[in-house]
């Protein structure tokens, strides 16, 4: 079907790669692997252990955000997303991909009055003082995300905003500039939605951070922006049922998991580069980036030996990166799979003039367009790739809208699911992220915390 | 002095990591090798082969940038970069490191009257079609800017704007909307710039991309822009003087070079992250990229022997990554390096209120400030990270500013050209991209090209 999602793995396979890569014998086997996993993950999902599969046919979520864009959308003309990480990443992937470019730069008739979004991801005052000062708060809605509602980043970026609304519109003004998306029922934002009569929006308790684009924490402000939230969940919907099989071959989740694992192990690449060739898929590898690190990265196999386990991945660009990185990926270790990420259509083209008849390095791009230009390297990076004995693989959406978006989120997080199971690691957990936090609480002088234990960096270690 | 840039290399010691990291024996053997390293390169510099430690010293150019800068400042208000890689890397890091946050979206007074710029580092129609049709191209000036006058992107970028500039200005007016930075002597832009009297500036024929934004590649649109390039050059000399020393521990870029050689080679950790912690300093880690990835990732040492050696460089931002890569990097394998990059002081900080007393968790916060924050954070993943035995040291700058960006630059250029000795590659060449570019002449029908041999995609391998 001309709307589905397609991935080509060819150059994934020692038949096109001088050798190297995975034997289509191996992937044979790990067919029969994925029967097993596959089976696994279903009783898994069937025992209500992974919420996020649930998501897609949330039906009574979607009328409610709709209601309350439709309603925020006449009062505001700027959106303002406090939050981090899984708070912040799919809101920022969604926008980057479904909207139109710069768009908080465009004028309201260019975003067909919708209204700037800002996703604040992080505490840099440097960022954040600069903004506060020019938005005219009146006119502006802050979105605090965090299921937990004790983010420290997120808390700290919500008090600094809530002084300043009820210093600008009062204590009875400034709730109606803040609509939190938090737990349902627990936490510090919860409690302070239900005493201080906040908007607030569930994200059901089941699903973390890194899984919980396609719940209110990305669906919201989404929505407010014009991003047909509908689609998105259909598309999603789409891969989920595609997802269903255990045929290996016929299931683009199930393929891209064994694929990266078999390169891993059996190949020793685990490093797993997403190139996005389009400006606007970049932002969603970024939030692959956290979805593949964060869920498979653990000290920890789900027997409790310590494997310190889990593939790299990295976000990159195309055509950018190939006049940065492809260097590397062409002649260094074999230690990389790059997965492509493209688009049969692009939202628009631009054709390149004849010019210059006499200069033959110019001559040739003249009557083609932008866009052949970047298939063209694309194709031909994948080519140079393969002929260097590296593995890479294509994902092909047929064009860049929330359908196709919708299958490829949906597609990544059940990958990463089987992923795990592959890997034999729990990736819902992050337990190592833990002591960080701890240890920051220590040095902030929170109760009941202590900070590092205090070594003066060794001096002969230090170059001033 | 407090002017400086400080390496703190204490939690890449085995004293600091509970045994793993490297023993300081290590660091002392490799001393001595450092000395044979600082006498190759120095030889090499004096022998004119290492071009880009010559342009924090070019005297002549920096007065005619100025003139430059000067008088287009009074002409246009937007200005579009033209270029990819080494052509747009160093001048989105500069402007993203110095100039004010959200710069495009500020008015005039806002931008003290400096023009607004734009870096197009894609071929992406998507992007750049909407761009142009909303520039006053009037008041645009467009920097065309490519070593070599023939890179594929950029040329097919400069062939549409220049058709739209003769369009809006005629044959006569075009010409002024552009200035173009390239070889001195030969390319296509030199040759086109005599023909059509073309302002044009020179970048030293010695240097290449990846070294190339302390020449007029990155110092004329940071000029535009308002940067102060004298104290980015002057950053750069003072740098380059501390280098002079082949004692290792007084030099900042042997260090960097040596340790992260060190933690490959020794103890297998062949992923170098750059963290920065601060949103100013992120594209910096994006510029290093290419540079680490670019100028190591080889095939052949300089012996000509098969190696297939490179370090992996990866950009990361915190606190956002702790939200995202810290699980990992905490708990997965023993592989990375994390150099954090900080700076002493911000250019602002905002406090955090006192509010909700009665809420254990948010109540910590009140009386801090988000600088502080940020910086509980990085001092609590540095120590938590070196608890997991993870190896990692932090740059820190006195403030950001850019006689502190220039000797930061300028560290990693020399570590980089170092690091080539260590690994036995040559640091300035990158054979492994001309394949892609090949092909993609090939696609595109160039004479004298072909395209990738046509093997269509076995359809077993392509999941629909």
């Amino acid at each position: 079907m001309a709307d589905r999602l397609e991935l080509d793995y060819n150059n994934m396979l020692a038949p096109r790669l001088g050798g190297r890569g995975l034997t289509p014998e191996a992937l044979d086997r790990a067919a029969e692997t994925f029967r097993a996993v596959h089976a696994d993950v279903e009783r898994r999902r069937a025992a209500g252990q992974l919420a996020f599969f649930d998501l897609p046919y949330e039906d009574r979520l979607v009328p409610q955000i709709r209601a309350f864009a439709d309603g925020a959308g006449q009062s505001f003309d700027t959106i303002v997303v406090l939050g981090i990480g899984g708070s912040a990443l799919g809101t920022t992937a969604l926008h980057h991909a479904l909207s139109r470019p710069f768009w908080n730069e465009l004028d309201d008739e260019a975003r067909d009055y919708f209204p700037r979004l800002y996703v604040l991801d992080n505490v840099d005052p440097s960022t954040i003082a600069p903004l506060l000062d020019r938005l005219d708060l009146r006119r502006t809605l802050f979105n605090v995300v965090s299921k937990s509602g004790t983010t420290a980043e997120t808390a700290a970026q919500f008090l600094i905003v809530r002084d300043r609304l009820i210093r600008e519109l009062g204590q009875d003004g400034y709730r109606r500039h803040l609509v939190f998306t938090t737990d349902p029922e627990r936490g510090a934002l919860r409690r302070i939605a239900r005493e201080e009569r906040i908007a607030a929006l569930p994200i059901p308790p089941g699903v973390g951070g890194r899984f919980s684009v396609l719940s209110a924490v990305g669906l919201l402000p989404a929505a407010l922006v014009g991003i047909d939230i509908e689609a998105l969940l259909a598309g999603a919907r789409d891969m989920d049922q595609r997802c269903r099989t255990d045929r290996l071959a016929d299931n683009p989740a199930g393929l891209f998991a064994t694929l990266q694992y078999l390169a891993h192990t059996e190949a020793g690449a685990g490093i797993h580069v997403l190139m996005a060739y389009s400006d606007r898929l970049y932002a969603l590898a970024d939030w692959f980036r956290q979805l593949w690190a964060e869920s498979l990265g653990k000290r920890f196999d789900t027997d409790g030996a310590a494997v310190h386990r889990g593939p790299t991945p990295i976000k990159a660009l195309g055509a950018t990166d190939q006049h940065s990185q492809v260097q590397l990926y062409a002649e260094g270790p074999f230690d990389k799979t790059i997965t492509f990420l493209t688009a049969d259509q692009l939202p628009c083209d631009l054709p390149i003039p004849h010019a210059y008849p006499e200069v033959e390095e110019l001559r040739y791009l003249g009557g083609h367009s932008l866009g052949e230009l970047l298939r063209a390297e694309l194709a031909a990076t994948a080519a140079a790739l393969a002929s260097h004995g590296r593995m890479n693989m294509t994902i092909r959406l047929p064009r860049i809208d929330a359908h196709a978006v919708g299958q490829l989120i949906m597609a990544l997080q059940i990958a990463t699911i089987y992923a795990g199971a592959l890997y034999h690691v729990n990736p819902l957990d992050q337990p190592g992220v833990e002591l960080g936090k701890v240890l920051t609480y220590g040095l902030l002088g929170r109760e009941g915390y202590a900070p590092p234990a205090a070594a003066e960096p060794d001096p002969r270690w230090v170059a001033r």
